[in-house]
């Protein structure tokens, strides 16, 4: 949470927002992004569009906020002293159950950034980019560690190895992600290109 | 083309399907698979609708069937003696023009399938599937030249990677995939994760 967006914030309490939060998300999930309406916020939370508008600026930063609320977050704080340990434990940090609601929502907005250039923008500077900011400093540490050279050309394509199982696994193979299905995703794919021995 | 399919569409000029195609992927371009009625098809290349669900039996099937045709195909066909040979070959069979805006057409029916089922069926039995076997037939030479290990755990996961560098470049890069780009990305990813060596 950056400190502008608590100061915007700061009449409502972590309880109300977390209601707002989980309201967002169930109409996001009943209805799609471009049919919901902060009117329909406004009516499932009991708030004002003006309280709504003035804490969030609009739809677009609302909903992503509320995605961001709902992810696991600190991926970078866990250190196992091994990339594959802390792969695995990221990809560890839900449950099959939230795994597989948090991935139909995730799809749900990168489905819909294509024709909201606002929510793109929130969705990039909100999600993405503090994701893979976090992803960084796990790639720095193995780099530090000696596990895997600084040159090593996949550093780049983190992002673009980790989208590909979630995006084939729930659309193309019409599955839900799994803990063991990315943990074996991770060993058989992101390990091996970024040239780290997966020995178990 | 499978022979079913050939014998129901046989009075139909391969020109005048290539036409129809043509003008089924335009309007799906404008408007998007939700938007896009066979009544706009059947005006915009003046046919009759009963035609259209003749040749064709419904929206999805038209829609994947236009997509496929514009798709250059046969990549089992190039054989260029290596993995590494094959996979540039293959990201090389389109000009980056071409590409972006198949790439454009292909995020438009991802999106769609989750909302219409004969649409998932028709996306995976009639380009998902067909483009899948052909890697497995890329693979399986590889294997046999001993360039790739059968047991290699990547082979499970060739989809998932190439999806992810697609993905993940035009939605979250917001960048066209380039042939430069798929083919740094084969040897960034795909070839290490796969253990083939990518000295040039």
């Amino acid at each position: 949470m950056t400190e502008v967006a608590t100061a915007r914030r700061s009449r409502i309490t972590p309880e109300r927002e977390a209601e707002l939060y989980a309201a967002v998300l169930d109409l996001l999930s009943e209805v799609g992004y471009d049919a919901l309406t902060m009117d329909a916020v406004a009516a499932r939370t009991r708030s004002s569009k003006a309280t709504l508008y003035r804490q969030w600026g609009g739809k677009a930063e609302l909903v992503v906020r509320a995605m961001r609320h709902n992810k696991p977050g600190g991926i970078a704080d866990v250190d196992t002293g091994s990339l594959r340990g802390d792969l695995h434990e990221f990809m560890s940090r839900e449950d099959d159950c939230a795994m597989e609601r948090n991935s139909d929502l995730m799809r749900a907005l990168a489905m819909a950034v294509h024709s909201n250039p606002d929510l793109m923008r929130a969705f990039r500077e909100l999600l993405i980019e503090p994701e893979m900011n976090e992803f960084q400093r796990v790639m720095q540490r193995a780099v530090d560690r000696g596990e895997v050279r600084a040159d090593r050309p996949a550093l780049e394509y983190i992002v673009h190895m980790l989208v590909g199982a979630f995006a084939t696994r729930t659309m193309i193979d019409g599955l839900p992600p799994t803990q063991d299905f990315l943990r074996s995703y991770v060993d058989a794919v992101v390990l091996p290109a970024l040239g780290v021995p997966t020995t178990t």
